[in-house]
This record gives C-alpha cells, sequence and structure tokens, in this order.
C-alpha cells in the first residue's frame, strides 16, 4: 500500500565537483514514485568508491551528486506498487541492485543487472531528490538524511538488528566475504593472498600500511607482510613463501599494480586471482597474457558476487547469530557533520 | 628394456636465427639417455607456436634451435629405466608433458609443470640432439626425421592410429577441444563466439579470413562473421547479436587486440572469455578491469588443459571411433623437404 506523502526537507552532502570536499547542505527530497521507497537513513558506511566519487575517479558520475550506497535505515513510506516493504520497516540499501526479473538475476551469478550499465553510474534514476539536477549515485545517495530509492535496491532485515552495525552489510563486509566464498569459491586447505587489508583477509595479507595488520590477524590472516620490507616484486616473495604461488590472490586495493601482483601471485596451473578493488575510471592494467595462458583464471567480483536482495537478510540473520563478527571492520562512528573527517580517516588508511 | 644403440645422422628442418627460412640439413641425434625416448617422426604438424619460433617471438629460445612440436612417430630405441613404450610402438610427441609425479600432475588440473617455467622454453634438455649447441625446443624439436625426448612427453597409442592424422591429436585439435570442454567447461545451450579458425569453432566464429568460413561451418559454426564487414568494433557487434554478450569467448588469434575484443564481447555477469593463443613474446593485452570487475572471468588454456600423456591414448581411440574429425584440421600435406612451403601456407591464413 503506498503511504506516500509531502517533500521532506532535510541535509544531504553534497559532491559539486571533483577534488572537493562534501558539502552539507539541505535539499529536497520528493515522495516516492511507482516501485519506489523513501528511507530514512540511520547509518552509512564510507567505501573507497565513494572516495573514488570525490576524486572524479569513478566511472561517468555528473556533478553535483550525492555519494554513499552502504545504507541501513528506516522505511518512511512506500510508492504505488512498492510491495516488498512497509512504512517502519528496517532496511539496508546496496548499490548492485536485483531486478529479479532479468535473464541474470534468474541465472545463479549475478554481478550487475545488464540494463545498469549506463545507468549504474548516472544520477538519471528517478528525479526523486529534487535539486537542480537529480543527485542520484549507484541507486542510493545514502550520505542524506533521506532517500529514494526504487525497491529493488534495498532489502527488509530483522527489525532486532542494529542499524548502526549492519550498514557494513551493504558493500564492504559482503564484497569481501563473498569474493572468497562466491566468486573464488576458495576451498579447505589452500593458500590465499589478500593484497590490500579493506575487506576480507585470509591466510597471507599484503598491506603497505602495518598498523592494519594487528586487526588482519583479529579477522583470520596467519601471516601479514609489507611490500616495502623486500626489495623483491611481492609475487615472487609470495612465489617463493608458498612454492608455486598461491591457490587464490584478491586484489582489494584499486590499482592496477597491485591486481598484475595478484594474478602473478597465484600458482600457473590453478590459480584464481579475484578483482575486487575498484580501480579508478579509464585505468587499464597491462597484463602479460601468458599469466593467462599457463593456467590461472583472473576474475571479478562486485559485493562479492551476491544476489543482494536475497542474500542480505539472510547475512543479518548471520550476523545476529554471530556467524561471523562485522563489527570488527568498524573503525570509527561519527555523526553526519562529521563526515568528511571520515574520508579524512579513509585516505589516512586509518579505515 | 632400453635398447639405445648408436648415433642416428638424417635431417632436421633448423631455425639458425629469427626471421630465416628453416634449413633442412644432416644433423646427429644421440642414442636415448636414461628415461629418453628416440623417436622415428613420421608426421608434424605446423602450428602458429612455431610461427612465433621462426619469427623471434617465442619467449626464451636461443638459436639455432629445431622446431616442432605435433609430432607422431615410431619408437626407435629407448635408454635405461624408460619404461612407458618400447621399439615400435606408435607414439605421439606433446610440448606440454606430464611428469606424473609433482602437485600439478597430481592435481586434476594441469597446464605446464612448475620446472618448465625456465625449461619449457630454453633448449638446454639433453644434448640429445648433437650439434655445437642443443637445439632442443618444447621437449620435442619434431621437425627432424629423428629425436630424442624424455619419456614424460610422449604417449604410446593405438598400432591402428594413421599417424600422418592423428599428429594434430598432438596439439592443435586438443587445443580447441579442450580449451570448450576441460578450461571453459560449455554447457548446452549457451552462445560462444571463437576468433580466429585456427582451432574448435562454435556457434560464432570471427575471422578476417572469409576463406576459413565454409570449413568452420563444417566443423559446427552456426554463423561467421568478419570484423571487416563492420564499421563498429566487433565486441559491439557480437553483444547486440546475442542481448548482452556471448556466454563463452576464445581468443585463439594469438594478439592482445583479439583477447580484449574477446574479453568484452562475453557478458558480464556470466561469461567465460578463454585465451588460446599465443601471444608474441613481451606482449602486454591493456585490459580495463572493469571488463573483470563487471563479471568477466578470464582464463588461458594451454593445449586446452588435458594432462596429455593421460589423454592422448583416449583422442586417439576416440578419433579411431570416429567420434570427432580432426581430419577436417589438415588443409594440406607436405613432404619434409617442403617445410617452409607449409610455413608459407600458414602466413597465407591458408592452414
Amino acid at each position: 500500500m503506498a503511504t506516500s506523502g509531502k517533500v521532506i526537507r532535510c541535509r544531504a552532502a553534497v559532491a559539486w565537483a571533483a577534488g572537493k570536499s562534501l558539502s552539507v547542505e539541505e535539499i529536497e527530497v520528493a515522495p516516492p514514485k511507482a516501485r519506489e521507497v523513501r528511507v530514512k537513513i540511520v547509518a552509512s558506511g564510507i567505501c573507497h568508491t565513494d572516495e573514488h566519487v570525490l576524486g572524479g575517479t569513478f566511472p561517468v558520475v555528473e556533478f553535483p551528486v550525492i555519494p554513499g550506497h552502504e545504507g541501513a535505515g528506516i522505511v518512511e513510506s512506500t510508492g504505488e506498487r512498492s510491495d516488498l516493504c512497509e512504512t517502519r520497516d528496517k532496511v539496508i540499501l546496496f548499490g548492485i541492485p536485483q531486478c529479479g526479473e532479468c535473464i541474470f538475476c534468474k541465472k545463479s551469478r549475478l554481478q550487475l543487472l545488464p540494463e545498469i550499465t549506463v545507468s549504474l553510474f548516472s544520477p538519471t534514476l528517478s528525479g526523486s531528490l529534487q535539486r537542480e539536477t537529480d543527485p542520484h549515485y549507484l541507486w542510493n545517495s545514502t550520505f542524506a538524511e533521506y532517500t529514494v530509492v526504487p525497491e529493488f535496491t534495498l532489502a527488509k532485515i530483522d527489525a532486532a538488528a542494529p542499524l548502526d552495525k549492519v550498514c557494513v552489510l551493504a558493500c564492504g563486509f559482503p564484497t569481501g566475504y563473498g569474493a572468497a566464498i562466491n566468486t573464488a569459491k576458495v576451498k579447505p586447505g589452500s593458500t590465499c593472498a589478500v593484497f590490500g587489508l579493506g575487506g576480507a583477509s585470509r591466510i597471507i595479507a599484503i598491506d603497505i600500511n602495518k598498523d592494519k595488520f594487528a586487526k588482519a590477524k583479529e579477522m583470520g590472516a596467519t601471516e601479514c607482510i609489507n611490500p616495502k620490507d623486500f626489495k623483491k616484486p611481492i609475487q615472487q616473495v609470495l612465489t617463493e613463501m608458498t612454492g608455486h604461488g598461491v591457490d587464490y590472490s584478491f586484489e582489494v586495493v584499486g590499482t592496477t599494480d597491485t591486481l598484475i601482483a595478484a594474478l602473478a601471485s597465484c600458482n600457473m596451473n590453478t590459480g584464481v586471482c579475484v578483482l575486487v578493488g575498484v580501480t579508478p575510471a579509464g585505468s587499464t592494467a597491462p597484463i602479460d597474457p601468458f599469466l593467462l595462458l599457463s593456467g590461472r583464471t583472473c576474475k571479478g567480483s562486485l559485493i562479492g558476487g551476491w544476489k543482494m536482495r536475497d542474500s542480505v537478510p539472510k547475512l543479518v540473520a548471520s550476523y545476529l547469530e554471530k556467524k561471523f563478527n562485522s563489527d570488527l571492520l568498524i573503525t570509527h562512528t561519527l555523526p553526519f557533520a562529521q563526515i568528511n573527517e571520515g574520508f579524512e580517516l579513509l585516505r589516512a588508511g586509518k579505515r
């Protein structure tokens, strides 16, 4: 049943141009239209992809834009034919929607909806956040007190879930966890290397910031190494550490150099390299085809290859049952007005 | 039981320097040493990888070298502790050995033996073909009337097999066939695109040489398209032809441009691109990481991912049972002395 009402005036963090800080200012949020939902955002994570947006290195974003795609909140109202949730439901919003109707949603593996190739990165969604232009982003724009999203880009979750904790189940946690279990399909007894400790970390964790090692070990890493401690290329170090290279490598930094190092670090017959980090728009990785020809597999993982609408409620249930502790990923909690400080912490590698 | 005897004087086709024709001249072939086998070569295919060797674009080959790695012949003698075949056995020689002892041979998937990373491309094998240097190549050097190889780089086959036909089961046929069934694991009902008609061809075959289309259709291709007939990039043509891109694409040309086109031609959620063609040494493919991040998988296939010693006898049996017709891959049969004409035919795209 539609419950949509009036325009809401609230605060949002607007990116006006590449390289500028976010401007926290008042916007108008329109009522939800058909199959849309208006959500009061309670908590939102800051993802490195948002940093790409601010830096102007995310594909096809037009400024001004309201970033944020790792949000948790409460349904304020619903538009016509919005049947997936109701007012006062707790929901998680995610940047990779699941429409449930296209051929990929019906297949076992979904990363992006076909029609999103353009619209994913274009703030032309619905005009719901009314300004001069529609500053929508990744179907979400969670850096706002209220946002309007299509109903297929959120999932209703358990009413017992603490929103300030489970918001990381929208992107950060499932990205790393799913890259390992969905995309790489890591098998017991195998060796893994994780380049960049933003996401999951298993066995050998690699980062140039040693401050992250304690947490990496808490999350399950058995060894932590810093490429700066070696004169040799890190892929050579890892190959020597493991004999023939690791079984699985994960690139979580988002640079082409670390992608190539991760690919070269896995063994040539059965090694699987999973790209998780988002590289700056326009990047190209100069890959030696022989790295592939000799038997390696290179694949990508967006939000861990989950069908988010199906998976988020289950991930929240697992969190509540303490099957994993995603709280370890939360390093700081700041009020909305201090959002630019959050980005400073991220840039300093303190996330 | 060892049967090794004296040095044999015979003809071989020697590549003396990059860019030169092969010189058919007399060489001395030493008796096989321990765990080696001396083979009288009856027939050898010409592979594009041999053309890379002649052009100086194959990694780490030192001249002079005797190319050829798609051979069939008859065992002339065996060295000490060579127990896998006997004098007068029909055998196929292949460039990707299976030692049977390393961790990869014991795993389900083998492409390259670990110790081969260096020696595969280095003519330092055994000194068996005696000249000023050892011109061995890919453990084989089948462009000779006799060659000496380690026993793990050949397989005994059915005595009924016609050697001038089954030599293509050493490389050309299993490369394409295995890329589809072993590496890509093509499922029934899926769409495929094959870039370059040197190997297998299924469904949509792409080549700039229309002369190959009739044979491609005979081999199973349902459509043949020529990139030169379109102004758009071929990946865009294929995406439009199939809706979202093919399920599987195969790069069989060996250029970085076709690798990128093949990767972009498969669909972004579940598409698998298999690199089969060997690119020139030192090539790098400038791959947009977003092609992977959006869900595509890129993997390589050397000789179709077969464990050759186990598989070649079975492939020969299947050939004799007419389960496939690899004879279609044989376009010309020439006497040894005309080997340079064979390379001319290959360069003219008439293979």
